[in-house]
């Protein structure tokens, strides 16, 4: 489940025009990019007439009132293209894709399920790679998968193939991550380079004219989160910063608690590969997503060594801290290297559709 | 859920010629029907990689082993063309099919989340229809939808949307429905008319000049479950007769016991609409989808205390026993008005597809 589906009671209260009723009419492209009208149309459409407290909490994944043990489900569909791309596939994000939505709620991935929809000419060796990659990542996850569907559409131009995935994972610790707990003071943790998945997957729809090694970083961060736990870091709130990026996800954030966000330009850890690919491309580094990363708020008396225990991961070797909490206003401000400071604002429209 | 796809085990060890392997070169319509070819798929590639002790066990939902309470999940990926059809349309559809994969395993639906894939020009009026239904389904069923995510793909010729949901639920009894149990004598059970779900489809697919009021019989069967469990009915298995029918359910259940089932022609209700519709059109009757139906196969003691059970309920006044187990042979046989016997194989091919 994409946090954009639930976060969408924060996009409303935002003072950009809202007028437009944007679920009339044709569903576009934007409507899948996770930003304001992807928001709209879960507030206004989905959510107006399948809200329940459950749902309406708009969390990445949703921890149900079980018999003895705290639970969570999740759900996530997955359209990429290309089916493949440096770093990954669509198999892997599948499976990471969940387990990043029940980690970050600081649930503990278990078991998935996974509906196959694919397009008739989609060829089985390109299924069995992506199957092959789904067991990999859940192997590793240490995750079940327990059930599964298939269906089969027309013919399209290129191969395809959509994987939605659900999630059931356990809390197996007393905290709990909500923005409601968010305070003036508290730091903003990433846990590694902004972007690297969207910018992989945008270089490998077509060939730009320019050599690059850039991967997806698309990765299972349960383990990180694990390891936060286990040291008993008091963690305010998770997200995973996907659709819309780090720009859409801390916008998200600022508004359900009430706070300003404030991140230093200098701090958030691009690689540079990353940037220069955003600067030709004339993309904004802020909005690109991330696929293996989790961004956290943290207690301050805590930051410095979350970021120390999350650097002896090798996937989180450039975690840092990137910014803070204010209780002067609202909103998401990014304080430049000239000490300047300017909004970031939710995404508006598509960046790059298509992208997990 | 679909059956199809952990019922795999049962077919590769159907006499029939196994030898072609239909997992290499192109997926073809037929994989997605829920016959033979979606069987190889999911055996010789899907579980081949994802394969595990819950998956293997090939049931409509994962029975999983949680924290003092039995739990299933399940999930079920929807295609159905067009999206609205007499009786139905996609959202509902959504909500049932997996209400009843869960249903059939003797859980009780708690929690669903959806994964919605939309295209790009799809009306948001279409788009609200659809989800205004999956909010009545779900009030009907008293279930909580608690997670969802939203992707957009590119246009296409028709209006298109893709649901995948999954489910949760409860075992709150002691019962275990399982194919295992089956004795000789036991006897079989459906609770209405078969294929009025896929003749109603395929009649609402184009004009084919016949006048007809044939409705799809898309149902939540979990009130009908429910019932039969709390009357303490000897369940020995259930299963929804969807994609393959009656004819490829029955068969799937046949292998599993390695018993033999046998049905009789004039017991198996069909209304007379549905009948004169598959004349015309050339279908088979066995194999027509029906989705909101239960099969079960009970103890020959309890089977016509079930039916008086079932037949007090609108949606299951047709219910009837329709044949039984024999312990001498193996697969499905069907005992015609003249008497004679002739068999019924797993559905080869596709009959129709996006039925569901």
């Amino acid at each position: 489940m994409d946090p954009a589906w639930f976060q969408v009671r924060v996009r409303v209260q935002r003072t950009i025009n809202m007028k437009d009723n944007l679920v009339t009419g044709d569903i576009g492209l934007a409507h899948g990019s996770g930003g304001r009208k992807t928001g709209r149309l879960i507030k206004d459409l989905f959510l107006k007439h399948l809200g329940n407290p459950i749902a309406n909490r708009m969390e990445d994944a949703a921890e149900l009132p079980a018999q003895g043990t705290r639970i969570a489900l999740t759900t996530d569909s997955h359209v990429v293209q290309p089916l493949f791309f440096p770093g990954g596939d669509i198999g892997r994000l599948s499976i990471c894709g969940t387990c990043n939505d029940l980690a970050v709620k600081g649930a503990k991935p278990r078991f998935i399920t996974a509906g196959f929809i694919l397009r008739a000419g989609l060829r089985a060796e390109t299924l069995e790679k992506i199957v092959v990659s789904m067991a990999e990542e859940l192997h590793k996850a240490n995750v079940l998968l327990v059930a599964g569907d298939t269906k089969v559409i027309e013919t399209g131009e290129v191969e395809e193939c959509y994987i939605t995935t659900a999630g059931f994972g356990v809390l197996e610790h007393n905290s709990t991550f909500a923005p409601e707990r968010i305070e003036a003071g508290d730091k903003v943790i990433v846990s590694g380079t902004i972007g690297d998945h969207e910018a992989a997957v945008l270089l490998s729809r077509q060939d730009f004219g320019f050599e690059h090694h850039i991967k997806s970083d698309v990765a299972n961060i349960w383990p990180l989160v694990s390891a936060l736990i286990d040291a008993e870091i008091d963690i305010k709130a998770m997200r995973d910063p996907t659709r819309g990026g780090l720009a859409t996800t801390l916008n998200e954030l600022s508004t359900a608690c009430g706070k300003a966000v404030l991140i230093k330009e200098g701090h958030v850890p691009f690689s540079s590969e990353v940037k220069a690919a955003a600067e030709m491309l004339g993309l904004d580094l802020y909005y690109l997503a991330s696929e293996g990363r989790l961004l956290a708020i943290v207690n301050e008396k805590d930051a410095e060594k979350a970021v120390e225990i999350l650097q002896a991961y090798p996937q989180a070797r450039d975690a840092a801290i990137i910014g803070e909490v204010h209780d002067d206003g609202q909103g998401l401000w990014l304080e430049t290297l000239l000490g300047s400071q300017r909004p970031l604002l939710i995404l508006e429209g598509e960046q790059l559709p298509r992208i997990c």
